[in-house]
């Protein structure tokens, strides 16, 4: 084998070691995934705050494009109201989980509101706890909106 | 071309590599600008948190320098009002941008709401959406603050 | 010394470099401290906020375990009276620092309301400003959450 070779290995196993340390050293910015990561709160039982949500929702959709941009809605305590089955932006959250947008329910509020998912509008993910699942997401490099 | 040269080109390359890996593996900390980098939300129809952003943007340039901190105030939703003409917070708001703190207003809600930036403070800047702005700012290693 | 030899060295040298240089560049995530961190604001005057607040930590703890997660509770501006001795949710706090969880309250606040630690409830902790606080916790990769 030649110097010439062996050198440019070095530099290619050197390369394969920086993209492996990497991701290890940082969990803003995940290897995979689209480049544009969003996690939205709603936590307050006010139907405004959760048209807003949406509109937030829309908005960097919109503008950044459905391809490049996870959006999830985590929607826990008092805010709880939002997904279930009388919830007055039902359509709305109907038409953004068509759209790409994850919208989750916290299960956690779920027991303490002696509801069931029968009680809750139909498609929506549920999480364990939402305050670990907004924790989480910024681990993951998302940014965190409280409308 | 000795080994010594060799593999020494070798290290260096692998550590531009290095150096330029990392970065784009990682948004939270940008390689330059200033150490202290916060946004603020306002997107509130309430006077009085307009001045309780106003004074967390305060406190922070108060404790940490304004050479060392880049502040930005992004202004949206219900919180419009903080930027018109009319502002209730319209002297601090000048004081504020004087000062360095930059400000911010969304040209989505000012769309939504039939307002012309002849309607708005003077010298006051313009995102084309408030959310987006909130997002690439934390996604370049802005701490996110909602007063 | 040979080619092989001299290859390897270039490659370990390499390697050290893209360790000590990836932390360097990223603030998300530091080398030591418990895997899972969160900061929690207070900062409304609202006695409901503030059993939320108490709710969303203990919810965290509970998930995840107190062994593994760094959670703080920083409360400033008005929602300084959830720290006072005639605090609504005295007992609650003093379980919550028992379980490992710390709980700040801003200089600043207590200043400008002209309040002084014999004031407030006992073996809370303090930082010079809220917001300073809440920045630099984002800053060594702690998620932010306002409930």
């Amino acid at each position: 084998m030649n110097q010439h070779i062996l050198a440019r290995r070095a530099f290619a196993a050197a390369c394969t070691a920086a993209l492996l340390l990497s991701p290890a050293l940082s969990h803003a910015q995940p290897a995979s995934g689209k480049p544009n990561k969003v996690v939205l709160q709603v936590s307050e039982g006010d139907a405004k705050k959760w048209g807003l949500a949406l509109n937030n929702a829309y908005n960097v959709q919109n503008d950044l494009g459905a391809d490049t941009t996870d959006l999830e809605i985590v929607v826990y305590g008092p805010g709880i109201g939002m997904l279930k089955s009388d919830s007055p932006v039902a359509g709305r959250i109907a038409s953004a989980m068509k759209g790409g947008i994850k919208v989750v329910a916290c299960e956690n509020t779920l027991a303490a509101q002696k509801l069931a998912k029968a009680d809750m509008l139909p498609d929506i993910g549920y999480v364990p706890a939402g305050v670990v699942e907004l924790m989480q997401k910024q681990q993951q490099g998302y940014a965190y909106i409280r409308p």
